[in-house]
């Protein structure tokens, strides 16, 4: 029984259609670069995120600041250490668009300490997510500027801790409630006026794909990537759009071409895969890893 | 109780909120511009959304192509003629990003009867919304250069008739599966290669509202906006992306600022409103152009 159970072919998550390529092993070469950003597996706590890591061979981890609370910031070093896992990112700084001054000084007490949490788990860079308009504030422009504000004032601070800031252009469907820096060029025209070793970018698939002159942005974010991060782009868009990212090969993302761009861009760093989506949640975080790491490996890794 | 009904506040479509102002009534000058796109009301035939406008007091209709073929191109041309109003514009030419040779021929013809209706409408403008990735396909370079070259077949004929094409930068979420232009500085890249009384460009809230440097675009297209549209953007994003158009007032743009730029564009056309939303679809036709007339008399009107 066990042995027919184990040739029966692996299912994809979550197209359930069976894998068209064999699963990489545990010390696959290919898997030295492939990050897990512990939000895929939703379900697993941060233990579980770091032994599915470890379990599938995986060099990486992208971590968040509320499951690293929940154990606090010293376990997590040291789990991850002993897992032998880099941490590629830690999701996230950001959410300083707000324009009552109480909140803005809070939001950016809240980043000092992301970026104390960043250098303690020597992340390669802190991911920030701008934040979108304030309640009833329709005014893009002045959001736009305070974000910039915001991270001029968080640059010297992890300057200080040797952080790698990354702004994350977000996809315009969220430029209302989540995010007001909506392209690389934009993202690029910000960190530009900044330190590169200080503050870079974010390359997120999902977020950037269908960005015109999406080649020269990534040609001019040469040395200033601090992330390059995958999932596709789906259709149709399914109801919720905060769960709208897909599995890689699942969408319309030119996977091979965009990873190239990024590779001649110079980017040595990890590559890490971001999905939020409920049926990708709701499946066997061992599942998930095993079909990240097969379309990884098909649609990513040989571009890089 | 007729006295008591007239005195009952109206409501505003699709929130149910007291009206804060009084609708305009027929004949006010400020409901010169505006135009009823008829999708808004999209449970009326054309008939009865040509005696809607009518009824309201507006200027101008925005017509689509399927509803003017249900009654006859002539009987439609008639109407509109015997009824006063303008035709703001054609929806819609386009979806010619097809890689088929034979679907992207049957696209041109197609789009040369658009520009044969527009002409015999007497309309401002052909909206082409220029269509999105093939099934399968990844290039969205290639699938936007296919638009370019679709444009240019088009824009002669639309010279013989005299007709102005007006691209349609849509929203980044319509990139994959409805609109590969996405941003209105990739509009203006398109249409600056052709004549400006051939081929402009539509300047939809909804679609480029986010757009980084949009002040700046809107000022560079000036002489080329043949279509003013609005509608709001709204959050939470409803379910179906395709109908998460919002009543003017109720989301996150900043309307009086946009139009004001649109005006110092030069723009003298009309305004059209194009709302696709479920409420606004259920509820009854002439409260829907009631509440409409409203919000752009407060919100839009005073900054042209």
């Amino acid at each position: 029984m066990t042995s027919v159970a184990q040739a029966a072919p692996a299912l994809d998550v979550p197209s359930g259609r069976p894998a068209t390529i064999p699963t990489p092993e545990p010390g696959d070469p290919r898997l030295r670069r492939l990050s897990l950003n512990q939000r895929t597996c939703a379900g697993w706590s941060l233990r579980e995120a770091v032994d599915g890591c470890v379990a599938a061979g995986l060099g990486s981890i992208g971590v968040w600041r509320e499951p690293v609370a929940e154990v606090g910031l010293d376990t997590a070093v040291r789990w991850v250490r002993e897992a032998g896992l880099r941490v590629s990112s830690v999701c996230r700084g950001g959410f300083f668009t707000v324009s009552d001054p109480h909140a803005f000084a809070a939001a950016h007490a809240s980043n000092v300490e992301a970026v104390r949490e960043t250098a303690a788990l020597g992340a390669a860079t802190l991911v920030l997510v701008p934040g979108g308009l304030p309640e009833g504030d329709k005014d893009l422009p002045a959001a736009r500027e305070r974000a910039v504000e915001a991270i001029a004032a968080l640059a010297p601070v992890a300057a200080d801790h040797g952080v790698l800031l990354a702004i994350e252009p977000m996809h315009p469907i969220f430029a209302a409630d989540r995010g007001v820096v909506s392209t690389l060029g934009q993202a690029l025209d910000i960190a530009e006026e900044f330190d590169p070793a200080t503050v870079g970018v974010v390359v997120d698939t999902f977020h950037v794909w269908w960005e015109p002159g999406l080649e020269q942005q990534i040609a001019r974010a040469a040395g200033r990537i601090a992330s390059y991060q995958v999932c596709d782009w789906i259709t149709p868009f399914p109801a919720d759009a905060l769960l709208s990212r897909g599995m890689m090969g699942d969408g319309h993302i030119d996977f091979p071409g965009i990873t190239a761009q990024v590779s001649a861009a110079g980017y040595t760093g990890d590559v890490e895969v971001e999905i939020f989506h409920a049926d990708v949640w709701a499946a066997p975080g061992a599942d998930v890893v095993a079909t990240m790491a097969r379309r990884y490996v098909e649609l990513v890794e040989p571009s890089l």
